[in-house]
């Protein structure tokens, strides 16, 4: 199966910064991946997508096979031509969604049947399906294998068994996904917080040959410290020469730590959907423009974010927008957050490559120390 | 009071085309205005609205003055700079949203008093309070009288009494506005349906020294041919050499037609309400994205409209995006309706410079006499 050449051109510590060259262009690593939910960057052009600084976005295929069906998808030239993106994309498996998002789901050990959250239409997911509409209809340039995802917490033999039929999976998926030229199939790591689980299905997933080694079962209310425990443990069983994702991931503060831990790519919902809420991430932390200390402020988002979104709105005229509930509120928050989030991740390139990552975690950690995520059982 | 230089540059029939030139730049006439109801034209970026071929955009003095309310507005430098749109603004005067969207509304010789339909607090419009907030605090180009909007259908008595009122508070309007190099304000003709009304309000409106004229009490039902009928019975008493505005309309067809009969201005939320709901007006008329059968036409929206909305986006992505309830199918349709309906005021201009107008209305007449509002007695 293709591998993406994966250049690793710096490091310091465990951070790396590099590319990865993918027919459709070169990703810049660390990489992260704005995430067009149904075939759209939520409340945003493309255009401004390609300008914030993302080379590469995100489709999920849990919502796209719902509406408007992979096969239409296909039929209408692919994901790429139907939504305008010309760059790099990659697709997730789907498991996630119908976790999180179906109904009347069940699983057996070929895959899941489930319920539309959408109009209840029963659909089913196996390892082949998954690549099936990733490769071949979407047309994905980077495609997920189908893995199951645990509740969580969840005891060690629960993570065990699911963490196993993932394993099971990804060699199914390879199978199905077989020889092509240009796309590649990431493997996923699973094993909860377990240690000894996580060391396993690394290592048993980094010989299973994928283009790219991913972390699941991150991001679903474990909180920060232990998103990096469990970071902590998997990566010294993951090769180096392999870019190492991990999904669902996250808060500004989760994209330093990570990469400090030597994580190269990410995706996450929330600087759009942050933005729909009214939220803007800036180099200071997140405000949120409903709060009335905003109604009369002049000043823009952040002049430091090179994003006509971050320096040519008032905060008091995105506090009216967002307060009156007009699109123009979500569009330009969205579009701020997207670029405050690449603009990020070009400090933290550019930080590695002079050898300065290090005093930029530290400054950044200790500005963002409070928006670390606690713990779901801890949160009240 | 400062008159705008208005040129007619060319006339053919009543229809006539030139440019009403504001100390923020030239407006091309005939004009249509985006309507910029709360500071933002719904869905779309100023520099789109620009794009599109706006010279002029319109603001609600109604939701401004609720939300974020118009000393604010003024505080913040106004509202040119509020919602960056650097070209000339007319606001109307309010008069419009309190009959249509207010609670509680008491009417007195003097203006209203009525109940804000976002918190039910009170407000009050008087004929000098709609000039301070439309010309001193939200800084407007051109400003509209307090008016007094009445039912349709009403009797003759109620429509005499309230036009009456109409040129009362215009009298009133006048004198509030006093003496602007550099801002203009208009009046506007009542009367219903009624023949003897319009004709007097006309006259009366035309010899109180506007800087332009409008006809109000049109698009509230009374239907296309209506429209068309108090327009001729109104237009032989309005003076040459004043631009004439007719409010809230409207329908392409309606546009072509008043244009025919002499209107220069016209302003509508049909552009973006309509794309809103998946509706785009095209020369072959309106289409409603929702429907299945666009769910796999790879054409755009129209290719003859010079706009990236217009030709870049498929209709079955379009279709998608409306049914999937994303952000960026409005976005998409707003902007295509807006850039349609400025392509369809250019088209006209172009045709009475080149004496060909007739032409035109004949070509769109047919097209669109499908499209010909019924009155609301009619209507099912």
């Amino acid at each position: 199966m293709a591998r993406f050449k994966f250049t690793i051109s710096a490091t310091e510590g465990a951070a790396r910064t590099g590319t990865l060259a993918t027919t459709r262009g070169e990703i810049r690593t660390p990489a992260f991946m704005p995430v067009g939910t149904a075939g759209t960057v939520k409340a945003l052009y493309t255009d401004q997508v390609k300008q914030a600084g993302a080379d590469i976005i995100l489709g999920n295929t849990y919502h796209l096979m719902l509406r408007p069906g992979a096969e239409r998808v296909k039929r209408l030239g692919g994901l790429h031509a139907f939504s305008k993106w010309s760059g790099p994309m990659l697709t997730d498996s789907g498991g996630f969604q119908v976790w999180s998002l179906s109904q009347l789901r069940k699983m057996d050990a070929d895959g899941v049947t489930f319920r539309s959250h959408i109009d209840g239409s029963e659909h089913r997911l196996t390892p082949a399906r998954s690549i099936e509409i990733q490769a071949d209809l979407l047309g994905a340039d980077i495609s997920m294998q189908l893995d199951e995802c645990t509740d969580y917490p969840c005891t060690h033999e629960e993570a065990e068994r699911s963490m196993k039929l993932s394993l099971d999976w990804g060699a199914r998926s390879l199978e199905a996904f077989g020889e092509r030229e240009h796309q590649t199939l990431f493997g996923i790591v699973q094993g909860s917080n377990y240690p000894d689980l996580r060391e396993a299905s690394a290592k048993a997933v980094a010989q299973q040959g994928f283009g790219g080694i991913a972390l699941g079962g991150l991001a679903v209310g474990e909180g920060h410290d232990q998103m990096c425990r469990t970071i902590d443990m998997t990566m010294p069983h993951v090769p180096e020469d392999y870019p190492r994702y991990v999904m669902g991931v996250g808060k500004p503060i989760d994209l330093v730590e990570a990469v400090a831990r030597g994580v190269d790519m990410f995706d996450c919902v929330l600087p759009t959907r942050a933005g729909r809420h009214g939220q803007a991430w800036t180099w200071d932390g997140p405000i949120n423009l409903k709060n009335a200390k905003f109604a009369e402020d002049l000043s823009p988002l952040d002049e430091a974010v090179p994003c006509p979104a971050s320096q040519d709105y008032s905060k008091a005229y995105l506090h009216h927008l967002i307060r009156s509930g007009e699109y123009l509120g979500s569009m330009v928050l969205s579009w701020h957050n997207t670029a405050f989030f690449q603009a990020l991740m070009q400090r933290m390139r550019d930080a590695i490559a002079a050898g300065e990552f290090k005093e930029l975690r530290t400054e950044l950690a200790a500005r963002w120390e409070a928006t670390k995520s606690k713990p779901k059982s801890e949160a009240s």
